[in-house]
């Protein structure tokens, strides 16, 4: 009776939106990743260091960002449950990273290391599959990112945030949002 | 004789950089491309058109842009010789382009429709894995080019560009160097 009142893994489930699992599939997959729990404000990536380990969000927000010359913070991406985030290019090329990555609330995650992630996807066609589904969705979005940066005012670039990601918005800080937008605090309060 | 002069197949060298390829592997993945020859000027992909091709350039030069409601010209990406490209948004969820792809300087192309490009990824490890991989590094690419469109100047960005690819900007006239930099052409000359 407990085992049918048990959930599905919630990787299991995430996985399982692109292609089926079998139980055994899925404990082998599970035995490449590591729990992480981290506190609000503690970081997963530091700007300058070496980054061996890409998250899946179970729980909680983050934001990737950086810091110019002077001082003003830059949010290049925000993640929530069900997202994937490093600074991939650290991760892939095994260099420092150009970029931070914290914790905007209590965050419960599921880390795989560089060579774990290799060896799974080489072993696994199906979950090469998935992530290269996955990646093809971050390229796309990365893809719109630039197209509206180049394309639309804050305005509009606000506008299709609260379109796509109505729930990120009530969640994120304000100055936060400014920041992703590359608008001010009070600009924003007018949008 | 003849057997031992001729060279590799261009597509072949360039899937062998990330995984090698038995000569009946290759014949396969050959039997779902088609050889595209475009003149300068025309366009693989339309603004508000289907896309239903990926193409890998095998010669020439291409730029995918876009015109703002002013008339004004953006340039997303350049691709040359062994670079992929199509409206992957458009091309992946099979809705129309938001942008135009067309030919810089004559172009020799393979091209594939995206069933065969789902049925060869889906058939063969191998194909998943080594387009994994160059989506991964797309992806990458196009982070970097959020991170600079927000971190750097257009100095900074076009000698980026010029370390990167010196034979890009070697090809490429000036004015549409200018449309990817985002700034005159009046600015660029001074850069």
């Amino acid at each position: 009776m407990k085992d049918l009142l048990m959930h599905i893994h919630p990787l299991r489930a995430h996985i399982e939106e692109v292609l089926p699992l079998t139980d055994q599939e899925f404990d082998f997959i599970l035995s490449h990743f590591t729990p992480v729990s981290k506190r609000k404000h503690q970081y997963l990536v530091q700007e300058g260091e070496l980054v061996n380990k890409e998250h899946w969000v179970i729980k909680g927000c983050l934001k990737a960002y950086f810091f110019d010359q002077n001082g003003k913070e830059y949010i290049v991406q925000f993640a929530m449950e069900n997202w994937w985030i490093t600074d991939y290019e650290a991760f892939n090329n095994q260099i420092r990273a150009s970029f931070s990555v914290d914790c905007i609330e209590d965050c419960e995650l599921l880390a795989i290391d560089y060579a774990s992630r290799e060896k799974l996807s080489s072993e696994m066609h199906k979950m090469e599959r998935f992530w290269a589904k996955k990646t093809k969705l971050a390229f796309i979005a990365s893809q719109k990112r630039i197209l509206s940066l180049c394309r639309n005012t804050a305005k509009e670039r606000y506008e299709m945030l609260l379109n796509q990601y109505p729930q990120l918005v009530q969640r994120v800080p304000k100055k936060m949002l400014a920041s992703y937008l590359g608008v001010s605090r009070e600009t924003l309060s007018r949008l």
